[in-house]
C-alpha cells in the first residue's frame, strides 16, 4: 500500500475527541458544560471552537467529525452549530479514547471510507494553541507524512517546563525519517513516556528528544487498523466487525461490540506498544489546560501575575487566577494579601484552592456529588 | 455628694453606642447594615440584641438609650423592634464615642436626670461576652461603686492571649478600694494603655496587672462632667449647653454645638487623663468581634479548627474562618487545601483574605468606593 501511497489522492478526516467531562473545571464545568465549551481562552470562545477553527484550510467542513455521548452532542451542537449532525460521530458510551477512536473509525469506514486514502487525524477537543499558522503547517506535515507512510504519526511540542502533569514523546534518532513540503522533519519515535516525576521532568526538559504528547495522533486508517492489530488490544478486531454492522444498520449490534471493549486510553491501548511510530516537533506554545492553574499560561496577567477573568478587586494578589464568570458578574469578587490561589465564582458557585492544589478540584466535585446522593 | 450617695436612691442608665458602621465586616456589614446587626454570635441574634439581653435584671427597659445617627436608628428598630423611639438618642453626626457619650449626657440632663444620682453604663453595642451572669455581676459591681464614688469604673478583661488589637487598664494597686455586694474588688487603676505590640502584649498576658479595655464605662453623670472638665476638653463644657439648648427645645443650637466638638474617642478625651478611674475585673470570656478572624474565637469550632457558617463543602481545611451567609444559601461554596484563610459568600459578594489581614479588609471598602466613584 505505502508504496502506491503518492500516486493516491489522499482524503484528510479530523476526528474531535469531545467526550471528556472536565470535572476539574468545576464550578465552571458541569456535566452539560464540559470544558471543550468553556470560554477559556483569551479569545473568550469555548475551546472547542478554537479547535475547529484551528483546522480552517487543512481538513474541510464537511470532513470534521466530532466524537461524543448524545447529550453532549447535543449540548455541543447548542453550543457552536458549525457543524452538521452528521458530523457528530454520537458514542454509545464512553469508554476512553481507544474506545472513542475505534468508534469513529467503524463510523468513518461503514460510511465508505477507503482504508488506504483515508487520513485520520485523531485531535483533543480542548487544548489551547498560541500560533495558528505554526500548527497548520505541523499538521499538514504530519498528514503528508502519514499519508505517504504507515506509520503512526503524532505532534511532540518543544517543552518550556518541567512539567509533571503531560506524558511524553521521546525520540529514537535525530535523523529525520521524512521532510515535509515546508521543510518541518519529522523523527522517529523511541517511546511513550507516562506522567514523570519532577526529577525526570527536569531532565527531560534539557534532554533534547523529549517533546510533550500533544495528543494528536494522525495515521492512515488502515495503518490504525493494522497497529492496533498488532497491539493485541480486542479495539483492532472490533473496528471493522462495528463498521460491518453499521453499514448494515444493526445498530444495536455495533454498540454491543463497543460496549465489550475495555476502556483504555489510545496510550496505553496503542501508543505505548507501537513500534511505527513518528513526530513532527512543534514549536508553539501549546497547553492541554487541564486544570484552572492553566489559565494563568493561556490568559493574559496583570503586573502582579494575576490571570484575571471578570472584574474582581484584588489588593496585594499575585500569581493566582481569579475567576468570574460572565454570570456572576452582579456579584462583587474581592481578594487581599493572597498568593498562588485560585478564586472562582460563578453564579451559583465559589471555590477556593491553592493553585498546587488545582487537579484537586476533583475531591470537590466527589464530595459534593456524594453530599448530593445523602 | 459622694458623702450622701449612699442615702440616695440611684437611677440606672445604660446608654449603647451604636453608631459605628463595622467596614470590617464587609461584605456582610454595609452601610445600612453595620456590625452591630449582624448575627454574627453562635445564638444566630444580631450582637446588639445580645447586648440589650444582657442588661436584663440590671437596667430597667425604659432605661437603655441608644446613641446612632438617625438613619442607623431607623434600621435598629426595623432590626430589633425592642426600643421604645424616646430611647433612641439621634446623633447630628458621628463625633467618634466621646461625642457620643456628651450628647447621651445632655439629653439625659435635658429629660431631667439627676447628675448626683443618675448613674450612667456606657457600652459598645457589638462586644461578645461569653457568660451573661458573670458580665452582670461585674457590671452590678461598677455601678455600686459609681454611684458611692466620684470615680469613673471600668471593666477589665483577664486576657487570655497577647492580643495587639485592644487596649489596655493598668492597676496602680492590689488592694481593693471597694468591694460590691457580691464580693467583687474593684481596683484603682493607674493608666489606659494604647494597642501595644507584640512583645509588650506578652509582657501585659503574664503581668498579674494589666486587663482589656472592653470599653464600658461607669459614672455618675456629675462625676463624667466634673472629670471631662478638669481633662480639659470641651466636651466638659459642652454638655450643660447642649443640655439646657435641647430643654429649651433648640435643637439646631444644640446640634452646632454638637458639631463644634472634636471628634475624639472617650479613650482619648478622657480615659487617658482622668485621675479617679477603678477598675472591677472581669474573668468572663469577652471578644469586641473587630473583625472576620474573631469569629474563630466566638463560633464553634469543627474538629479541624474551622469556624463555620451555612454549609460549605471543606476539604483539607484547617484553622479558617468560612461564612456562608444565609442570603447566599443557593451557592455552593467549596474549599480545598487551604488554612488561616477568611472567606465570606453573600448574596452578591465574595471575599477571601488570609486570618491575618482580616483588619484590612477596610482596604477592600475603599478601594470598591473609589471604583464606584469613579
Amino acid at each position: 500500500m505505502a508504496q502506491n501511497a503518492s500516486e493516491l489522492e489522499f482524503r484528510t478526516v479530523a476526528v474531535i475527541m469531545a467526550g471528556g467531562i472536565g470535572e476539574r473545571f468545576w464550578p465552571l464545568s458541569r456535566e452539560n458544560r464540559p470544558k471543550q465549551l468553556l470560554p477559556l481562552s483569551a479569545s473568550g470562545k469555548p475551546l472547542l471552537l478554537d479547535t475547529l477553527d484551528r483546522l480552517d484550510g487543512l481538513v474541510d467542513a464537511e470532513n470534521r467529525f466530532l466524537v461524543a455521548a448524545a447529550p453532549l452532542c447535543a449540548e455541543i451542537s447548542r453550543s457552536t452549530g458549525s457543524l452538521k449532525p452528521e458530523n457528530y460521530l454520537v458514542e454509545p458510551a464512553r469508554r476512553n479514547t481507544a474506545g472513542c477512536l475505534a468508534w469513529a473509525a467503524a463510523c468513518l469506514l461503514a460510511r465508505g471510507a477507503d482504508p488506504d486514502s483515508t487520513v485520520m487525524v485523531a485531535l483533543p477537543a480542548d487544548a489551547w494553541v498560541s500560533d495558528q499558522q505554526a500548527y497548520r503547517k505541523v499538521l499538514r506535515a504530519a498528514c503528508e507524512a502519514a499519508a505517504r507512510h504507515p506509520a503512526i504519526v503524532v505532534v511532540g511540542v518543544t517543552p518550556t517546563r518541567a512539567e509533571t502533569g503531560y506524558g511524553y514523546i521521546e525520540l529514537a534518532d535525530n535523523t529525520p525519517v521524512f521532510q515535509s513540503a515546508d521543510g518541518l522533519p519529522v523523527y522517529p519515535v523511541a517511546r511513550f513516556r507516562e506522567k514523570p516525576n519532577r526529577q525526570t521532568a527536569e531532565e527531560y526538559l534539557t534532554s533534547g528528544k523529549h517533546y510533550w504528547n500533544a495528543g494528536i495522533f494522525v495515521w492512515r486508517l488502515d495503518t490504525f487498523l493494522r497497529e492496533l492489530e498488532q497491539a493485541g488490544t480486542p479495539h483492532g478486531a472490533a473496528i471493522p466487525r462495528m463498521a460491518d454492522a453499521l453499514r448494515r444498520e444493526r445498530h444495536a449490534e455495533a454498540e454491543c461490540i463497543f460496549l465489550d471493549l475495555p476502556s483504555i486510553s489510545i496510550d496505553f491501548a496503542l501508543m505505548e506498544r507501537a513500534r511505527n511510530i513518528w513526530v513532527v516537533p512543534a514549536d508553539f506554545h501549546w497547553d492541554d489546560v487541564g486544570e484552572w492553574s492553566a489559565l494563568e499560561r493561556i490568559l493574559p496577567r496583570d503586573s502582579a501575575g494575576n490571570a484575571v477573568s471578570g472584574n474582581p478587586a484584588l489588593i496585594d494578589v499575585s500569581d493566582s487566577v481569579i475567576y468570574q464568570d460572565p454570570t456572576a458578574s452582579g456579584i462583587t469578587v474581592a481578594a487581599l494579601g493572597v498568593r498562588d490561589l485560585v478564586l472562582v465564582v460563578t453564579a451559583d458557585a465559589v471555590m477556593v484552592l491553592p493553585k498546587s492544589r488545582a487537579q484537586d478540584v476533583r475531591k470537590i466535585v466527589e464530595f459534593l456529588r456524594g453530599r448530593n446522593n445523602e
